[in-house]
């Protein structure tokens, strides 16, 4: 297995119509949320039955990444327990536009919580998060048979094709070091 | 017209056997080199009919980028107008794993110069820089009809499916915001 694979596997179930009222609540995380995090996380990779470091361990890496500065994290419906999704936001320099890149690293909402909209509030927030910063584009790696996060993506104004609509797949290869 | 899809473009020719001695010889690129690495960066957005900023526009922001600290640029080939090519790395935390990701944005070989091994001396050094810098990890976008570049990168241990051999395929989803 790749180490890196599971950071660009990006799940969530959109199904349903959203049955509550009102839009889900999405905030910016703090270093108060990281342990839940962290758990979500563990969670997430443990999901899709891959190897997870331990939550304490990503919390600490989430930690650093937010303290770092480049990265954002948003979350959605905080229950007893902590949130019930998150946004895990990177952002950096662009070169061929003035301002900076956004990238959707991770998307992800407990499977208890799917197809009420938390994963699209989340996503929409995320693009507003973005525009505030200053990120002119925002990309995301998706894998073919995430039907769900695809269609959220695309009605949410994401391509695949570069250039856009007619134009060819565009294919993410990875390599462990 | 996305403005990031060019970014997530790479095209290399990767045709013919290395027809000279010795290998290629590549070197990290300085502020000196800065206003050459500016005109290989418009002409590789021209060759591909995209607008392109100005060759001093690209040389300004690829000297942000290093002085940022998060980019490397590595060159190949140097002539008298400067560089035949170069390759572009962005590195940051990783969360999945303990160091470093490495982004590999930019592969450009001038037309003039291709089916030499020049490109694959770019990646091959690219691999080695990351890895000294510390990254677990590298990926790169490639559109799917550039199968040059993907013989390339494949013939160089990267794949486009998710865990690996049977995986399913990764996409690259992006959007202007």
């Amino acid at each position: 297995m790749l180490a890196g694979a599971r950071r660009l596997v990006i799940h969530h179930r959109y199904g349903g119509p959203v049955t509550h009222l009102g839009a889900p609540r999405v905030r910016l995380a703090g270093p108060e949320d990281l342990a839940a995090l962290g758990h979500l996380l563990h969670d997430f990779n443990r999901e899709f039955e891959e190897p997870a470091p331990a939550p304490a361990v990503l919390a600490a890496r989430l930690g650093r990444l937010l303290e770092h500065g480049d990265t954002e994290v948003l979350v959605v419906g905080d229950g007893p327990d902590g949130p019930h999704g998150l946004a895990v936001l990177r952002f950096r320099l662009a070169l061929w536009t003035e301002g900076l890149e956004c990238y959707l690293a991770e998307l992800y909402v407990v499977p208890s919580r799917r197809g009420r909209g938390l994963g699209r509030a989340l996503v929409e927030e995320a693009l507003g998060q973005a525009r505030r910063r200053g990120a002119d584009t925002m990309d995301i790696g998706v894998d073919e048979p995430d039907l769900a996060a695809r269609r959220l993506y695309e009605s949410l104004g994401f391509t695949n094709r570069s250039g856009g609509e007619g134009g060819p797949l565009m294919y993410v290869y990875e390599r462990d070091l």
